[in-house]
C-alpha cells in the first residue's frame, strides 16, 4: 500500500512536494490544502483535489501523512501542533533560534495523538545539520564551517525590493573562494559570516531613478550588506527576468579535525549542495522524512522527532536486506 | 560513567582506536588483546595493559563495547561473530559482496546473547554508504558516483613488491579531475571504475635492476594496472620513507538527480572526505559507533545493526536538546 500524503499550503514548497511525490512510486498525493479559496488554486496532479484548510479534518484516517508548507516565521508555530493533533506531520521550521520551543509543542500534541511530528527537515536545518553532527561525532577535536550559495536569499532580495526608485531586484549570496580553500587546506581560519560571504545584486530601477543613490543605500545598508563586499548590477526586467528568476541556492559543510596521539593528523570532511531548485530539493527531503514518519508511527512510536532522531534506513523506499546488499 | 572499551588486534588501526578514545572523554580504554605475546606489544596509553585474546572471557563484565581490528579476509568472519557472544562489538567488515552473510552470522551470536553488534563501519563502507543512502532517497531519480582518492592502495602497493627486482613501492589512486568536474556538472556520463582514476606507483628498485622490464611489468599487470592511466616513478629507499610513508586517503560521493514535474532542475549532492592517515579516521568513526552501541544496548536492543540502522543522535556526547538547541 502507499503512503498517503496531504499538502497543506500550496507555494513553492507545496508545488515542489507535489513533484516529488511523482518522483517517489510508493508515495501517492491524496489532497492539498489551502486557506485560499480551492477553486483558485490550480495544482499539477490529474484527479487530486484542491480543498479549503477548513475540511481537513474530513481526511483524518485518509492521509498517513501532512506535509506542511508554511512558513516559519507564522504559520509553523500553530500550524504544525495543531495538525500533530490529527496526523503524522512534518515540517520545514527554520528558525533555529525557536526550534527547542517548537519540538516541545509538537512532542506534547504528538504523545497526546499518538501521532509522529518531524520538524525542521530540508538542508539547513536537515542535511547541514546531520552533516555537522556526523563530522562531529568523528572528528571531536576539530572547526566546524558552513558556507551558504550561491544561491538566491529572499531576505535580501525583500530588503532591495524596498529601497525608493527599485522596481525589482535579486539577491545571491555567493561564498568566498579563499575562505573555503584555506578551510579546505586545513588551516583552521576564523571566519565570521561577513568573511565567508560576498553579495552580489540585480537591481531593476525606475526610469529616471538616481542609481548611484539607490547603489549607496543598498551597500549602507546596516545589518543586510553594510559589512559584507557588495556588488551591485543594474539590469532590466527583460534581463532579470530571463536570467534570474530560478531559486538555486547551495553551500558547504565542512569540518576539519585532528587526530593521532599528537594531534599529527589532519582530516577534512566536506558535505555540499549545488541546487537548481531551493524549494523543490527541501521539498523532496520531506518527502523522505515523510515516508520515515509513516514506518515509525506504524511501529508505535509517538512524539517529536528531529532528523538526528530516525536512523537513515527509514528513509529509503528499499529493505534493509536491499540496502546492505547493494548500497553499504 | 564512561563508556568502557577493549580492543582487539593492535595493528594500524587498533592503535588508532587507542588514539581516538584519547580525544573523547566519555570514553575508556580498559585493555587490549592481542593473539601475539603480550609483552611484545607496546601500547601508547599509561596503565592500561596488554592481554592475551585468549583471557579475553574474564573480561565480560569489565567492558561495554569489544572493537574488533581484525581484517575483513579472514578475521574478521570468525571473531565478530565469536565475541558477539560475550560483547557488544563493532567492526570494520569492508568485503562488500559478504556483508550480507556476515550480517546474518553476527545477527544470529547477538540475538542468542543479548548483545549488539555493529558491522562494516568505517568511511567505505560507512560514512560512503550513508551519503549513498540519503541522497538516494532525496533525489530518486538520478545517478551515483564514487571516487576513491587520492589515496594509498594497499593491495595495489603489494603487488608492485611482489615484482622481481622491487625492494619498495607505494601506489596511489587518484580520481580523474575531468571525470570529477563532468559529474559535478550534471552531466551524468557513465563512467567505469577505470575512467574515473590514475594509478601513480613510486618504486624503489635493486641496484642494477632493470626498470624498464619493472615498469613494463607493472604496467601490464592484468586487473591491477593494465587497463589505467599509470605512471610510474623509480625512487630512493630514504625518498620513499620521507614522502610516502603516510597513509593517506579519501574520496567522493556524488549524486546527481531531477526534481521538477517535467524533470526541469538538476541538483548535486557531494560529500567528500581528505584523510591523512585512513587507520586513525576508520577508528574514530568505530568510536563514535561504539557510544551508540553501548547506548542501543542499554536500551535494550539485540543483534546486528549498520550504520543505515542507528539514528544520528546515538554517535553524539551531547544530549538531544544541547543538539537540538546547537546543532539542527
Amino acid at each position: 500500500m502507499k503512503t498517503r500524503i496531504g499538502i497543506l499550503g500550496y507555494g513553492n514548497l507545496g508545488r515542489g512536494i507535489e513533484c516529488a511525490i511523482k518522483h517517489n512510486d510508493d508515495m501517492e498525493l491524496v489532497a492539498v490544502f489551502t486557506r485560499r479559496n480551492p477553486d483558485d488554486v490550480k495544482i499539477l496532479t490529474e484527479n487530486v483535489k484542491v480543498y479549503s484548510v477548513n475540511d481537513v479534518e474530513d481526511f483524518k484516517d485518509k492521509i498517513d501523512v501532512m506535509i506542511l508548507c508554511g512558513g516559519s516565521a507564522t504559520d509553523l508555530p500553530e500550524q504544525t501542533k495543531k495538525y500533530a493533533e490529527m496526523f503524522n506531520v512534518i515540517d520545514s521550521f527554520d528558525t533555529h533560534a525557536k526550534i527547542p520551543e517548537h519540538f516541545a509543542d509538537v512532542d506534547a500534541a504528538a504523545k497526546k495523538s499518538g501521532k509522529i511530528g518531524i520538524i525542521s527537515v530540508g538542508w539547513d536545518p536537515g542535511m547541514f545539520s546531520l552533516n555537522r553532527l556526523y563530522a562531529n561525532a568523528i572528528l571531536t577535536n576539530g572547526s566546524d564551517y558552513t558556507f551558504w550559495g550561491k544561491g538566491v536569499s529572499q531576505g535580501h532580495s525583500d530588503a532591495i525590493r524596498r529601497i525608493d526608485g527599485v522596481l525589482d531586484g535579486k539577491q545571491y549570496t555567493i561564498p568566498v573562494e579563499s575562505a573555503l580553500e584555506a578551510v579546505r587546506n586545513g588551516e583552521n581560519p576564523e571566519l565570521t559570516t561577513k568573511q565567508k560571504h560576498t553579495r552580489e545584486c540585480f537591481v531593476v530601477a525606475e526610469e529616471g531613478a538616481d542609481k548611484a543613490r539607490i547603489e549607496s543605500e543598498i551597500k549602507n545598508m546596516p545589518n543586510y550588506f553594510a559589512d559584507y563586499d557588495t556588488t551591485v548590477h543594474f539590469i532590466t526586467e527583460e534581463e532579470l527576468k530571463k536570467n534570474h528568476s530560478g531559486i538555486p541556492h547551495g553551500g558547504f559543510v565542512i569540518r576539519s579535525g585532528k587526530t593521532g596521539w599528537n594531534d599529527e593528523n589532519t582530516h577534512i570532511i566536506e558535505y555540499s549542495l549545488k541546487l537548481d531548485s531551493n524549494p523543490e530539493f527541501t521539498a523532496s527531503v520531506l518527502v523522505a522524512y515523510a515516508r520515515a514518519a509513516a514506518r515509525l508511527n506504524a511501529e508505535g512510536q509517538t512524539g517529536c522527532k528531529t532528523v538526528f532522531d530516525i536512523a537513515p534506513a527509514y528513509l529509503s523506499a528499499q529493505s534493509g536486506e536491499e540496502l546492505r546488499a547493494h548500497m553499504l
